[in-house]
């Protein structure tokens, strides 16, 4: 049994996330740990609850980072909002909404369920059809950025949908956040929940969330305490609250929230749609270079995420011994296919800091250089101009 | 609004957790991220379990730490091991056996309370008599190490009590791991969970838990499915099970996890009988300093807690008033009391990397200044002979 220090190899992080983190991100987590309750960490709660206020474009009140990974705050919304007995719409075209219909079902919900393909995004009109067929839903959820297949879903069309069939919003935007335009309040979302390790680049271990005053109030005044203790958002907001004192509900993961608060001021630094006008640029420079060589996109042009790149594997390829060399021989890590796409397609990502023109270079260079000499039927020496065209205009 | 990195004060944490962190721990967490599912990644996460499985005194093939905090640890305990229309023996004495209770009433499970006196320990004869009266229970809960009080129970007797009446023995061990003895398998634990802030010195964010061959039986054989898809154990040991092939449920707090890997490298090298004597020791030391100046332990002889030492405030003196000066003139964080404690006791925490010669020296003196400048009825010049006496040993 070894006990020695762990020393992590340095990867380039080009899967679903986590994604390279940055380097002043990586320095504010070793910064020396304060207490919970200290006057001088609450000033930065503050700060923080700011800053994710402007992260998701919200004025909403109740905006904190949940102490816990992004199910934890896909988890939160669920079972502060639903209750046993209530009826949800789950819209599920990948992955993440059939996780969705597992929180409705173990809060003791009915699922009614919209189901689009793999690949494609939420089709509004399945999700009127099933909310004139069920007139007694009290809450929609659907993912906007669907991270198992790079498909980014009009959140705005189907939060209105909702909204004129009285149902509530509720919002996955784990990979969206910080990546591509997501707007909670114009859009009106009720309740939305994200992950740091994407495109905000802070290591996993937070899931910022948000809700709006209408979901807020739902919270209140539920009839049933919320089944999880840990996630009862009537208590953690006497911790993440605005009142005059702050009580102790759990201890909050001091160094990881130095990391998020860093990864944030960067985010402010930079600006919302500088980022997102960064990461449909290089989306745009890795699919020149990818098409060039001949891989295909699993979603349509015009519904796929920048910050999410899913391609289809040459014919006769084997999906692990590709991404096998690639972390071996390059330290790069793309992501697999999840669920019915698994060793089908390869997941690129191009999230918050690791959304550079080097990236998208070194992964098609790579990429090439493993295919090419696994035998595959691929157009050699294309792609790095291709992508190289994009990034100089 | 603030748009700057945070830079904490250098404090030393001596309260109730999180407790100073050594800078090898720190230095850790900066290491560069990669992915949760990545071979070294994979490989760190096993010698993880081998640490914990030393810290715990366990061989238990079910241990692991949770992605979230100490509570969320607590949550996990009950969620998977109860079900609704259970009956569960929960000790209380003090903040956290109230907070097993709702645990267990927010599983739809029937608590069955056995009441302790703040700053006593759970006497084993109530707990004898409540098993006698129920003998449909099938948990008995209780707090080995009160973080509250810093009472001590002795967990061995509970726990054959416990099996006695054919009960499953959870145990919370947040604050006795790594300081006072606690020995999972030889006195028959069948579900424990601790936090990293405390005696490991870890940041905040994880919870170690173990789980016994029998209790991994009862979750694997519930009738209905666990409330949180989050915590649920068959789910999650999908990812840190020891299975062939490692499935995602959710992302790893990865940074957080070198940090806790340090932590414990640190706990094997020192060994742990020997970082329980230290707590004894320091903790002797700054007992002989506090009672020189004339404080008094909430919690008897003999049932105190080393890393944990509640005190009762000199008359007439304000709790936030020396709290503050000791923060804001010393750099020093010391605990205030919870619940019935409140206004009336401080904690002092000298746990894991703070549990040190110099910590008990500087608290003594530095408390010894405040009170003295706040006309406390103190003896003064005798709490640093006393302690130094100890330490001299």
């Amino acid at each position: 049994m070894a006990e020695h220090s762990f020393h992590p190899p340095q990867r380039t992080l080009m899967g679903p996330g986590p994604s390279d983190v940055s380097p002043r991100v990586l320095e504010a987590l070793a910064r020396p740990t304060i207490g919970h309750l200290d006057p001088v960490f609450v000033e930065m709660m503050e700060e923080m609850k700011g800053l994710l206020q402007y992260a998701f474009q919200t004025r909403n009140e109740l905006t904190f980072p949940v102490s816990a990974p992004g199910s934890a705050g896909m988890e939160t919304c669920f079972v502060n909002l639903v209750e046993p007995g209530d009826k949800v719409i789950v819209c599920r075209n990948g992955v993440f909404g059939g996780r969705m219909k597992e929180n409705v079902e173990r809060c003791g919900a009915t699922p009614v369920m919209v189901e689009d393909e793999w690949g494609k995004v939420v089709d509004p009109q399945k999700l009127e059809d099933a909310l004139k067929a069920n007139p007694d839903a009290k809450l929609v959820a659907f993912v906007h950025a669907e991270t198992s297949t790079g498909a980014q879903s009009d959140a705005r069309t189907l939060v209105e949908l909702a909204h004129a069939h009285d149902c509530l919003a509720l919002v996955d935007a784990v990979t969206s956040l910080g990546g591509s335009p997501l707007k909670v309040d114009e859009w009106g979302i009720d309740a939305v929940y994200s992950g740091t390790q994407k495109c905000l680049s802070a290591p996993p271990g937070l899931s910022p969330v948000s809700f709006s005053e209408r979901a807020a109030e739902v919270i209140r005044n539920r009839k049933r305490k919320v089944q999880s203790w840990f996630l009862d958002l009537n208590l953690v907001m006497g911790y993440w609250g605005s009142g005059a004192k702050r009580a102790y509900h759990h201890t909050a993961p001091i160094n990881n929230l130095y990391g998020l608060h860093e990864a944030l001021v960067i985010l402010k630094e930079e600006g919302l749609e500088n980022a997102w006008a960064r990461h449909e640029k290089h989306h745009q420079a890795l699919r020149a270079g990818l098409e060039a060589m001949g891989l295909s996109f699993v979603v349509k042009e015009g519904d796929r995420l920048p910050q999410l790149n899913a391609v289809t594997l040459p014919e006769g390829i084997d999906d692990a011994a590709v991404r096998g060399r690639l972390l071996r021989d390059f330290n790069l890590e793309i992501g697999a296919g999840l669920g019915a796409l698994a060793g089908k397609v390869w997941r690129i990502g191009l999230m918050g800091h690791a959304c550079n023109a080097r990236n998208v270079r070194y992964c098609l260079m790579a990429l090439e250089s493993v295919l090419a000499d696994l035998g595959a039927d691929i157009a050699t020496g294309v792609a790095l101009p291709a992508a190289d065209k994009v990034l100089a205009d």
